[in-house]
């Protein structure tokens, strides 16, 4: 098929992020896109403090408070800067002067939020499994989190190695995870966290935006040296309107968590995943072809990472795979090898695919 | 005509921002939508480490660097977070422990720049027209600027006012500037500057990317305590991708600033900029009835704003100018009257139908 000439071409793309996103949402993007509803306008032409969008942001926080069931206590936040911005506002209205922030170390994610905690204060690692083989995360019964820190950080899956915290700690400090990479995956029980944080390019939307839910009273944390722009506090008084926000991006995050609701619920999505999941992760350990990289209580329902016998076949596979318009499966360069990103919005059509190629390269090359 | 029947109407939209963009952009994004370049994935799906994306943002950066003639001294940035963050940024980046910060204070969004920086150091006002009626902007040769400021900061266009610098001061300290509403509005000599800046939101794109174009050698100031992501250095030696960047949005500014390219530049637009605003000012200025709000030396060519004689003559103009398809048009709220945004994006003929409104309604109730 020559897919220039066909405009609803579509690839089965295994991205990690910018990843894909419902057909569905698109359509109805590309629909409006020069005129949204009949308006003349193209929303991401119109006023954040209008009509439209006022409905569109209205209804993105209260499908997010709907999915996770949110009580009044937690606030739901749409900021710029994605996980990485977090990275650097977590510290800065969490952890006060004289304080010390917890941080589990399972990665290549968790190393960037620890390394800007670190700048902007003190750091104490409560488990480290960074360097493990299988790779795996940090046992949640099993950490070494001190009395009086400001709080405890964990990156609930890690996108590059396909690790995936299946349970989380229970805390006497509060818990911050960054779930940029499995948000809305599966069912939370939201009431152990502090505050969660997520990038929206992997399960929630386009780049540019970030989903933060914080327990209110953590808010107040701030210090008065930290600028307003910063300042949690600031963004919750205003309902993520303190400045004009990302409002194209907010609108697709409204569409793809209505499509959530849609679809059934986190727990309905969920076992979407694990089947999905399950399907690629029997193909793998049913061969003596392919070997997974992560340990198998801690693989990752987002992140499949595999191995071939050899860097070669490595490459052949992908080139394969590229030509049956399975697109994007080649790992992190700090890692190599071969990882096939499912997220919600991957369809399950595109992981039969998967498997079957998988079957033939194995046929023609094992 | 029933807009709703009609999914190519567009409406003459005078929004102050989000603002109008040109519709041969909206055109071109709409049909790539689902599938960018025959890929079979939308640029938004793609991963920003990919040829497809790198493209686009080699095109981005290398369009404003020729729009505004940059030398090699100065670095281009997208960075998230719009103005809002780079009233944080700025003094984070720029203001040294014992130093202080030079802002002329011109207006509304003068004194958001300056609250902020308040809260980071010391700010001292160099000039104040905050409060002058008409509208003014402050004289750029009659600055109190301080022997040690560690920069001046100005507001190139006031928003909400429709007051704008037509002449820039000659300072010995950097000069920054925020030009979120006339940037690529007319030529620049950018060797006046240290730092400008610009929401997207009015001449360039989407909410949710800022421009900044900063001399290189300023990025060293920041201290050791600044967060790594908000660090100009941070994104200047990354070029703009340390993380995730908003890829859709800069997709559009890079769709933009080719336009802008392809109407002959900066001199071009600027001709068309004074002849769309010299219409509407000639409008004003021949009638009795309608009433200019900024001084007539300092009147923006991006936000026409004028009154009527009566708020009650205002609410039926915004009414009367709904039905006739010029949306937009109500004054901000904390000034109220009418305010004309015609952006760079605005049509010609949508100032022609203004005009034609006024004088009719005029006839009709004078």
């Amino acid at each position: 098929m020559n897919s220039e000439l066909d405009p609803a071409f579509r690839a089965f793309n295994f991205s990690a992020g910018p990843a894909i996103l419902p057909e569905s949402v698109l359509l109805e993007a590309q629909e409006h896109l020069l005129s949204y509803q009949g308006s003349g306008m193209s929303i991401m032409e119109q006023s954040h403090r209008g009509r439209d969008y006022g409905a569109i942001h209205e209804e993105a926080v209260s499908n997010v408070r709907k999915l996770l069931g949110l009580r009044d206590e937690y606030g739901v936040l749409f900021l710029q800067g994605g996980a990485t911005a977090q990275f650097a506002m977590v510290p800065l209205n969490l952890l006060g002067p004289d304080q010390t922030a917890d941080y589990t170390h399972s990665g290549a994610w968790a190393s960037k939020a620890i390394k800007e905690a670190g700048v902007v204060g003190k750091v104490h690692i409560a488990a480290d499994t960074s360097q493990d083989v299988p790779a795996r995360v940090p046992d949640p019964g099993n950490l070494d989190v001190r009395e009086d820190a400001a709080y405890l950080h964990i990156t609930s899956n890690e996108t590059i190695s396909g690790a995936q915290w299946k349970a989380f700690p229970r805390s006497h400090v509060p818990l911050v995870a960054d779930m940029s990479s499995d948000i809305f995956s599966r069912p939370l029980d939201i009431g152990q966290f502090g505050l969660i944080y997520a990038g929206a390019q992997k399960n929630l939307g386009p780049s540019g935006i970030a989903l933060v839910v914080i327990r209110k009273d953590l808010v107040e944390r701030a210090p008065e040296s930290v600028p307003l722009f910063f300042r949690y506090k600031t963004h919750l008084e205003a309902n993520s309107l303190y400045n004009t926000p990302p409002t194209f991006s907010i609108y697709l995050v409204c569409l793809v968590t209505r499509w959530l609701r849609h679809q059934g619920g986190l727990a309905s999505i969920h076992k979407r995943n694990d089947e999905k999941s399950g399907k690629l992760y029997g193909a793998i350990d049913g061969s003596g072809f392919y070997r997974g990289t992560a340990e198998v209580h801690h693989r990752s329902t987002m992140n499949v990472t595999f191995r071939l016998p050899s860097e070669a076949l490595e490459d052949s596979f992908l080139d394969a795979a590229d030509k049956e318009n399975l697109k994007g499966l080649k790992g992190h360069r700090s890692v190599g090898g071969i990882r096939a990103s499912i997220y919600n919005a991957f369809p399950a059509e595109g992981v039969d695919a998967l498997v079957d190629f998988m079957r033939e390269f194995e046929k023609k090359n094992g």
